[in-house]
């Protein structure tokens, strides 16, 4: 649809043993489905440098743009920023710029601006900023990625704080048809109707409820007509 | 820890538009800790071909095990099977013991096995079948990638009958410890504690409640001694 794309890439071990659900990726998937850019792959990655680094050099070479979550707080396993200055060969170290918010926002609040804080304004040579007016301490974007926290409140604000700038495309529509048949008995239905509006998204999701089969069709495209168009054939030749 | 290792990836459009959440990822991520098998990458890509062939061949060639969730319906937007195919250069058609599953369930319950029901018998030449006990349409592995149902349920189940026959390493255990105190006041005793547990892993995760800072520190490890000793040492150093 010629949309611009994007790849989300979650850093952190607490989803990958099971510990935590991550939160993240389905809000930015709602946000970015809103402003036109389509999501097309996620990635979640452990506290693991080289992991970190070869994903991000993958995705960014891949999507118009990056989203990553995590790994940007003040404690050891904090490592997101070094990677992401490792991947796009820029120096780090604390800058003056994220150093005068942490200054700013601790000498408020009356709490130590310690070392362990002062990581927090590691950013590389050349990234931008990305407002955080929930804990104040930035992200920031380099060239195609860019970097946000993984605690979700921050994490919200700091996409709220990105896309405005981004250029969007056309916002993807969806409607849906709840229908109380197995897959089985409206695939071929749903073929035809996928080959005759090629230029639609149409996804079958089957479920089983009280021991009875059933299916949500979602239909996705960016002209609502056309959307419009192909649930109607679909209720009318099922019946509905 | 020398455990096994495995990759989760995860088909289907539904995710990355934002429609649903997936909820197959976290019950994989607790199962094979429980199992001694160390969840390292999951990746999300939509139902597009080439994504799918290229990100399992990926992880195949990157894990001991891969786990595939979705795409082995009846629908026209369930391209999994002929993807798994294509990356390991195998045919793929109907195949008798997976048709002769279908017939018996689909002569049990009264359904018609029809071309689209048909579909989800085709399989791989050399793939080992999934038994499904919830909707009988098995999933298969092919080498180290075991190929299984988005639908929860089935997941679950399919889960349930791959992870026996997979040798396990030494189940993860993790202890926890919720700390009201912002993570740049705990960071540097958390680093001091990394380093001198350096087989244990160690991962600070920040919230807020009430407008106050918190963190939930959670260590990791196969030795329960080792994770005891951690634990106790860092209540200890705070005052806990």
């Amino acid at each position: 649809m010629g949309n611009p794309t994007a790849a989300m890439l979650v850093i952190g071990d607490e989803i990958l043993s099971g510990r935590t659900r991550d939160a993240n990726m389905h809000h930015l998937a709602q946000e970015l489905t809103k402003h036109g850019i389509d999501l097309k792959e996620v990635r979640i990655v452990s506290d693991d440098a080289p992991a970190i680094v070869a994903a991000v050099r993958a995705l960014s070479a891949g999507y118009t743009h990056v989203f990553t979550s995590g790994g940007i707080g003040p404690t050891h396993d904090d490592i997101t920023a070094d990677c992401i200055a490792e991947a796009f060969g820029q120096s780090i170290d604390i800058r003056a710029d994220a150093r005068a918010l942490l200054e700013a926002h601790y000498a408020r609040t009356g709490l130590e601006l310690n070392a362990a804080r002062l990581r927090m304004a590691r950013i590389p040579e050349k990234a931008t900023l990305i407002e955080n007016p929930v804990s104040v301490a930035p992200g920031f974007t380099v060239g195609n990625v860019h970097v946000m926290a993984g605690v979700p409140s921050v994490f919200q604000a700091m996409v709220a704080s990105v896309l405005p700038g981004l250029t969007g495309g056309a916002p993807l529509l969806s409607q849906s048809l709840r229908i109380m048949r197995g897959e089985g008995d409206i695939a071929e239905t749903l073929g035809q109707l996928a080959r005759d509006f090629a230029d639609l998204s149409i996804g079958c999701y089957p479920f089983q409820k009280d021991g009875a089969y059933g299916a949500n069709v979602v239909v996705r495209g960016s002209d609502g007509a056309r959307v419009d168009a192909a649930i109607t054939r679909l209720a009318a030749e099922l019946g509905l």
